[in-house]
């Protein structure tokens, strides 16, 4: 099966970004990252990232026919898109929601998500291995759905 | 004279999204319906759709020139965008929100419109019609204001 | 079919109540032009106005069993009547909320409405012309029930 | 001694109105049943309904030389009438809040009750039980004050 | 000039309702202290009294006519009643708005007032002098009106 | 059938705290009083008091298979634990709320039940008649789901 | 007996400051009138002016042995003083609030009065009528004090 | 090394309590997948359940010199224990919060969490793989804590 | 005279628990310190510590016959718990609250205090001599109401 | 060393004003009381009041090199003075806020200390007592500073 | 042309308070590039500071006839003052707010200015270059105003 | 060096878009401005404009390496888009915000700015000389900062 990993704004400068927060790993490594834990669980994975809210809204339209589930660190649109959120639910398709810092140890507006009511679950502070989490996270729910 | 009709995001899957909430007819046979009422109220229909707020707001200014009124069916953004109202006031052009929904009976952040207070009036809840009755209102305010 | 417009408080001094913000049409004259519409919609109007909210709730509960639908301007009482939201919902008939102005557009105490939630839908900002756009939406909604 | 039952907005159409919600039990129905409960309790029972906040307010005030317990089931007045918080508060006599459902269980705007603080006590939730519980109550409190 | 001295909700009962509040001076009282004040200032004066909001409204329609200003006394309408206030508002008539009791000293909902914003000023605190200050404070109005 | 009356903290304290608001029955007599009238009603009655929120998680788990009906007057509780309301969702017996004063002429901070949305029902302010006339409730609700 | 007229923040400019809001009758000229009024109803009237917050408690901390009543025009403080607010409480001499303009149709943070609840009454909206009818309401309030 | 997992108020009714929310999955069912997981990972876990809110705590400080880090799914008591989130605090444990379901699309009180900002990260929505991917979780923690 | 120091939960880790915030002082030290005071002063300290909320509110049913007074750190329940504010009131012995931190100048839900309304007076700030100043006040309390 | 006793608006009045809240000691008897235990602990006590928030700000500028540590009763502008707390936070003196009564026992608007933060403790509702108490925790804090 | 620069309460002791967010210049080094830049815009600069709300009202009095424009730095009285407010209204000078540091990245209450909305604009977050860029903003304004 | 001047949405009708609020001048015009200015002050001035949240991001990124400040008019991004406080943040570059219009005098959701806290410092108010002081104040940064 097939599982899109969607990342939001600012996710491309990931590893030079307040290494602080958000660690020293970049976006290319998590996408490394995942490939090996997808291939390792059986599934494809399709990675993309987009700072556009639209583009990241016509990435999870695509994804309709394309994919079976989908990742999404949807980054600073977590607090701020119903765009996003409706999109999720157009799709029909599962969703999860990932942080790699823990939103509510930081500023109390990241501390609210539109996205996390229409998605599966959520999972956020672990740095990277949110990625692979999530990853078996959904590999799980694909399994169960497929039963 | 010539109406714009904006459609905002996620409104592409409409007849395939959320059937439960939106129905069943798809945007092309919106607009074809508003194509087939413009013509018997003798009006030129252009007819939009993005998921970009900012490809929205490009849009509107565009139609300063070209278009004399706006209808609008700004989606998820309606809630969110002070970009699109602001856009709505700079182009000067009379315009209508419209929703498919009745916003009102759903969750409480759709209570809230952003662009509301910039435009004539509301139409919703009356799924495709509330297009056609948001021409017809649009008829009425150009024929007045070409008086 | 049979259509009642139910007016609540203040509605009877139209046309001389602040012309700047409700025009100078009177309400006579609103009745008038929505008995035209009827006919030509083929559908019976009947016409009310109190400015006692129990008076429109008794109005309401006499419907049930004369009229198919009922479009109500229910001026102040929309922000502050729950009597007339339960009276919508225990005559089961379907409903349409209009303003004259556009509510948004005004106090902040006017944007809520307690009233909408249970209505199909709600038409503001387009002077008499919402009454019109009002009877036209409701003939669709009794047309396609009688489907 | 003699207890008024004094019932608000939209109740005269219980039995009919949204059974799921408020029960097949009419009004009447209810009527009798405190009629029997009050004479089993030794108490003359007046019962009277309206839709108009006003007549429910001139029913309290006829009560005060007439009656001498109140119970009242304001409906959705309950929520909104400070003018019957202050004539409960002006005729000096006991009341007691009674609804027929659980307003705790519905939307928000039923969890506040203008009237409660006012009041000795509330019962809500018991369907037509609530009227006979409440009556009990009343006797109760009637025989405790003639002591 | 003539003045209409216009009473809401439960004054009536005034002398005997809560003493401790709103003092022993009966409605009929003021209403004869109005009258002498009247004489003695050189207007008419009109004293109405319900508990109906729409008869409220009723009258302040009913003064437009015939009335050049009007005290307003409206209970707990005060702080429930857009209807009111847009009554006032369509009547164009000077008005003030009293009360007996100084509302800012007791619960919180009463320190809101939905019709003070349309009114010139606001006299309460005083008993049955706030009706004899709003006279003078009205004659004073009506006075520099017709210069 | 069997009926648990549970009790919340400080409520045995009954009788010597605070008379002016709670009344000088002592717990022990409530039980009496509760016990005589599940006689008279043919229910069994259990009576158990904890001032350990876990205390009376866990009476209510053990009610599960014991009891068909629950009464609770939480206390403090009521305004604080989530966990007896989960507890009361998860056993599935029928509950009903009830306190000796009226919360509602009370704090604030008291005005809010948490646990009255997962209840059939709610009775307050009459002091140690509350738990007889909850008995009888909850007779009547067994009476009707034994049908 | 004597009567302390006390005047805060800004009034000193009076008649010249925003005559729209606040006319164009000057201080001293309210003064003067205030004088003739006092004289007509036999009281001593002082009167006083201060932009300091400290020296409006200390002029009304020195009134406590020499006036009988205060009339305060506390102007901006009227909103944010928590200590004028103490002084008036701590003189224990009857006070009276007023405005020249009616500050509930302005800015909603002047809707808010610290003072109000410590006052015998308000009065507001008059322009320097304001000041007459508070002299009046005192020498009431004086009247029926020392009967 | 060794893991605690903690879980709270009314999770021992897991399975039997609500399905169509928290599934049909035993408590011990739950913890034979996690001593498995335990095992494959290489730690060892401790397993603990309690209704009581002072012995949740009591059990977090028994694990400062016995555990490595806490899994915690506290239930109710995640929105109102500060005594829980202190007592993590305290013992300087790495912990991580879970849910089975996902509190964001439930109840608003559900949506505040008092234990997450002193967490390192927060899974939930995954059902009884919510453990087995907070112990992969906390597996990495470990694993890069001690390197 | 006999005194209560009733401590809450995790008070027992002091001087291990976030020094940086508590000090290093342990709670045995504090128990030396206060029964030296005590000593002192003339009065027996009893001296009482736990985790559990309901374990609190039964040492304070106990205290009522056989302390005089109750100094009471309820640490994390000082901002949750109702429980612990009724069994002050109920027992109606003389109460002091203390913190070891000035709460004020931490987490903004910290500033919130369900107890400190129905104490005499609060201590905070100032570490182990919290405790010892709380004795001398209570110490003072306890002389002039035996006077 | 030198603790300076700042002492805010209408405490001048203590003794008279509002005895059954503040009690009947005046503050010249309290400046006594703490020139005595300043002796007693060897610290020299300075002792000033002012109504004027400048002036108090003024005060504390001067106290910075002065004096080694500041208690200070603000009174009302220990609710609404920023500039007090810059004053603070500027003078790098420890600080120790103290009221006579218990704030939190009072109106809400008294529950709120914009000083707190910037104070190391804070110490209120025991009268007189509270200033003794003060200083001796400002003795203990400066002996500690001292080592 | 003549510009008032108004310093209110804390600022005097610039260079000396808390200099990690206020910087080491002192406010007569301010002074002293302001008069050399004014010199060098060829406008008159008089400086004054003082920590009393009054006076600082009082000076914007006196410059109404003498300076044609203000650049105040509120300081705290930025958040707290309706009278600075309205005095700046009063004067009807054009007046720029200037704050040394970034109010919007400290504490919550700094983010409201009451003076702001009044002023033609605000400059803040420059250190002492908040003053000189107030300055040649004041010198544009009034280049403007002059032609 | 190098300074970004970045401009959001609708900022490029500048000059036709509501000139009573924003004034005449074109962007173009500002451009030109700014970058003689920034000729004047030896710096590069790249400029650009797009209505399009993610392309403003992008702009931000690219900036890195290439300039070494950025001021930034996000016009209505400002209120709404975290994403771009996030990029702020993520380059690293010191930014200044700036706005034509003072936006405290205009709607409430004007008043929050979701970029001010990232940014050094606020300039807004002045029509186009906003820029150039922003400019000036550039340079001040960058002088200090090569320092």
């Amino acid at each position: 099966m097939s599982i899109l990993v969607l990342n939001g704004p600012n996710l491309n400068l990931l590893g030079t970004r307040e290494p602080g927060i958000y660690g020293s790993t970049t976006l290319a490594e998590i996408e490394a990252m995942c490939r090996a834990l997808g291939a390792e669980l059986g599934h494809d994975i399709a990675f993309v990232q987009s700072n556009h809210e639209g583009a990241l809204v016509d990435a999870l339209h695509a994804a309709r026919t394309v994919h079976d589930g989908v990742i999404i660190n949807a980054g600073a649109y977590t607090h701020t898109s119903v765009a996003l959120r409706d999109a999720i639910s157009a799709t029909g398709l599962k969703a999860i929601e990932l942080h790699l810092s823990n939103t509510h140890a930081r500023e109390s507006f990241r501390h609210v998500s539109l996205i996390a009511p229409v998605c599966v679950g959520v999972i956020q502070g672990f740095g990277p291995d949110s990625y692979l989490l999530a990853l078996r996270a959904m590999a799980g729910i694909l399994a169960r759905a497929s039963t």
